[in-house]
């Protein structure tokens, strides 16, 4: 079992970069984890909106296997307390797939397609952040959740 | 009208100073901003939790007035979208209030103290993040909320 983590775009150079290196390069000393930038194409920018989403959700969909076990992040998914995302994650460890990829979207959010095809939506916030900062809070939220699980001193509660 | 955000202890000088710094700028540009750093006492990460919180706690009440509008953020507080809480931020500027103090607490959370003092609690998230990451993740939401009070391109619906 292998958890990745999937990014539309690359992770702008600056204080996001960094914290999102500081929790990723944490989580992978603790579980098989990967992180993987699915460049999108130059171009789609000058796209309308629905068109740039369909062409992203694209390249993902060409990327993913059929047992992949999908979960995007979308602000109007499922929201959990940290403590709570802790268990998540170990249930999704215990699924059996060989394979659990989180998806952040591209500036303008998800296809339709994506939602067809996710098995879950995790909402890190009611509010809209970034999709550059998400990537930061999703990387805490899953060091967070592994340091409650192994009992490290990470979480104050 | 004034808003202020109110830290408990410095920002560590990684990516959440430049996140932090970045989000706070833009703010300033467009209302009357303040951050503020109330320093904390060496010597306090010797106390127990519930000591440490208190003497916390009495920092902060003593640099309040009296007429001041405290919203403390808190993971159990209210949550909003980022176009609702884009309304409270104009509701807020509107109370007729000479400030509207902002606090994120120390890695412990708060005293019954500041529970009772303040008029509100907001949430960024159910999920807790680091007393760290979640000061620029406040600044984000309030750039976010202007940005859309004032029709500016930065947030996408």
């Amino acid at each position: 079992m292998k958890i990745e983590f999937w990014m539309l775009g690359e992770t702008t150079k600056d204080f996001h970069k960094e914290g999102l290196d500081k929790f990723c390069d944490r989580i992978k000393k603790m579980i098989p984890f990967e992180t993987r930038v699915i460049q999108t194409k130059k171009g789609f920018n000058k796209l309308p909106k629905q068109a740039w989403k369909k062409k992203e959700a694209q390249l993902v969909l060409d990327k993913l296997q059929a047992s992949d076990h999908l979960i995007i992040l979308d602000e109007k998914g499922t929201s959990y307390t940290s403590s709570n995302f802790a268990k998540h994650i170990d249930r999704l460890m215990n699924l059996n797939k060989d394979r659990i990829v989180f998806l952040v979207g591209g500036p303008w959010g998800f296809d339709e397609s994506l939602y067809k095809r996710a098995q879950e939506k995790l909402a890190i916030s009611a509010m809209t952040f970034s999709h550059q900062l998400i990537r930061v809070l999703f990387a805490e939220q899953v060091y967070r959740g592994l340091s409650i699980l192994k009992g490290l001193p990470y979480h104050n509660e």
